[in-house]
């Protein structure tokens, strides 16, 4: 049994479709528990006509809500009874406690994590990791995607190391670690960059491949693309915006053509859910912060039941394959010198 | 009458589709006159068996060749009877030329350009400028797409100037700007993004929509995405890459189902194509190089005939609009603090 704790009033569409999301999370997973925390009131509400194991379900009931207008340092530290900073108080003192899912606003929960729940000893910057599909059918994660708009070439080091440990963690067996950069060649980029790239080729425990271009992360060559939090921000949302826009103008030539319409009614329409299915981010879960002492997810701020649902299994599987323990592992594994050079 | 110089043993398919690609913008444009650079041997050879206007066609004859393995500065200094370096020497001194086209090395056309042709007074820092297809059906510019791997705030605001001055030649009458960080709030972003914002602000000439993430650029919410040119490069290529990502997810459902195949067969094909010329970026031709003396367009590497034609096309119209003055125009009205910030 892994316990998941879940902070029911943080995004978009909560309490409703989190408490949503986590109830088919429980019907999914038998050997899963999990912890709410907010408006009893409302969770309860929100849980009324749903069918779930209700001795698997737990309500911890608190007053306040961080929202995305709060200052994030700020609120983690005045607003002591919100669902945010119960939940990672919780998350860092019950030890039966495997992780954490949160919908709300980014930033809070990055500091809120960093705070209350605290860093891998070695990390000194935990960074957002989420998962994008590939050309070939298979998955390549993105790291830092943005909790780190500045970092110096040891940051973009242990993301690679934390990176290839999540890899692992997920079934692959020897990840390849790009360098995502203006070009291929080992000079390219920027300071920061040819440094990392220097580092990289040198760093024990990862099977790095060199640098790569946007046009490589999704290629399926790559399982593990190391960013900075500003460029890997960048190139993760131009990837979504970039898979809305194709399907927008795949659909508008669908709708402007008779043919089209008809053949897409008839024969296409089981196709097109399934590739609207593989490329649709909330399917993936969340992303995961890498670099805090217990699995934290960050789910879109938008995510619908079925988003939280998997965000909650994503947390669960994190906390069930040891993945903290794996980071640990390699940063054992590292030259002093790198670490020395932060 | 407008003359374009193209650089015929620039790119992977030299000289065979270069040349085919510029009898092709001949026969489509009456009021156009080209001039081929390179190897007049091998031009010939690929010319024969093409039908086109000779009238309106020279072949400049030169004997060498720079190569992507040249460095660029070294190869245009010391190569002077390359396509490459004959073709902008000829581009400066002949005031009939309108403008220039190569598929060859980025580094070297930017380097030559930069060398031979000149940056416009006032202008630091040329920088590349494709345009990318958006959801509504129009077009984006991204500036610096992959020029300036360090930036300084004055180059964003050159950037800004110059994607302005090509949006409004393009026929967009106000253009909106957009620039890209890790968020949309005024203090994302490093300190380059963050002090950019503040120069972007209070720019005059140009209308700025404030900070745009990633999702944004296609949207078709803004035309003009100004960006450093390392983090705009991997905006750029993760664009293209996760448009190829798709389209090959999308390939692969309507091959494993029987049913999307015979849809596809009998009612889409015509409605896939017009897709595919919506999303190839060889369709729009090549990336133009802002802020040098006079237009010079950087076709893709890979560019076939077709790319090709559309690249000596676009040339054609950047001289024939009188982008150049535009953007010297654009320059004549910005606060002097700006150009003393560089």
């Amino acid at each position: 049994m892994i316990k998941i704790i879940v902070d029911a009033m943080g995004g978009d569409n909560a309490p409703q479709e989190i408490v949503k999301g986590a109830a088919m999370a429980l019907n999914q997973d038998k050997d899963l528990q999990v912890v709410l925390t907010g408006d009893e009131g409302k969770i309860k509400e929100s849980l009324a006509g749903l069918s779930y194991d209700a001795a698997r379900l737990q309500v911890v009931h608190c007053t306040e809500v961080i929202t995305n207008d709060d200052a994030p340092t700020l609120a983690i530290r005045q607003k002591k009874d919100s669902s945010l900073v119960v939940a990672l108080k919780m998350l860092k003192e019950d030890e039966s406690a495997g992780g954490f899912v949160s919908a709300g606003s980014t930033g809070a929960v990055l500091t809120g994590a960093l705070l209350r729940v605290g860093r891998i000893r070695g990390i000194s910057r935990p960074a957002v990791c989420p998962a994008l599909p590939t050309a070939k059918g298979g998955k390549v994660l993105i790291i830092d995607a943005g909790a780190n708009a500045e970092c110096k070439p040891v940051n973009l080091c242990h993301f690679a190391l934390m990176g290839t440990a999540y890899a692992r963690t997920m079934g692959v067996k020897d990840p390849r670690v790009g360098l995502v950069t203006n070009g291929t060649e080992e000079h390219k980029g920027d300071p920061l960059h040819q440094e990392s790239y220097h580092l990289l080729k040198d760093l024990a425990g990862i099977r790095f491949v060199g640098n790569v271009e946007g046009r490589d992360i999704m290629s399926g060559d790559i399982d593990v693309a190391v960013c900075d939090g500003f460029s890997g921000n960048i190139a993760l949302k131009t990837a979504e915006g970039t898979a809305l826009a194709v399907m927008s103008v795949i659909k508008q030539n669908i709708k402007s053509s008779l043919a089209a319409k008809i053949g897409y009614a008839l024969f296409m329409r089981g196709a097109f859910k399934k590739i609207k299915k593989v490329l649709d981010y909330s399917k993936y879960g969340g992303a995961v912060l890498l670099g805090i002492e217990k699995p934290v997810v960050k789910a879109h701020g938008s995510s619908k039941a079925e988003s939280v649902c998997a965000a909650v299994l994503q947390a669960k599987e994190a906390a069930g394959s040891g993945l903290v323990g794996e980071i640990r592992e390699m940063l054992a594994g590292v030259d002093l010198e790198i670490a020395a050079n932060a």
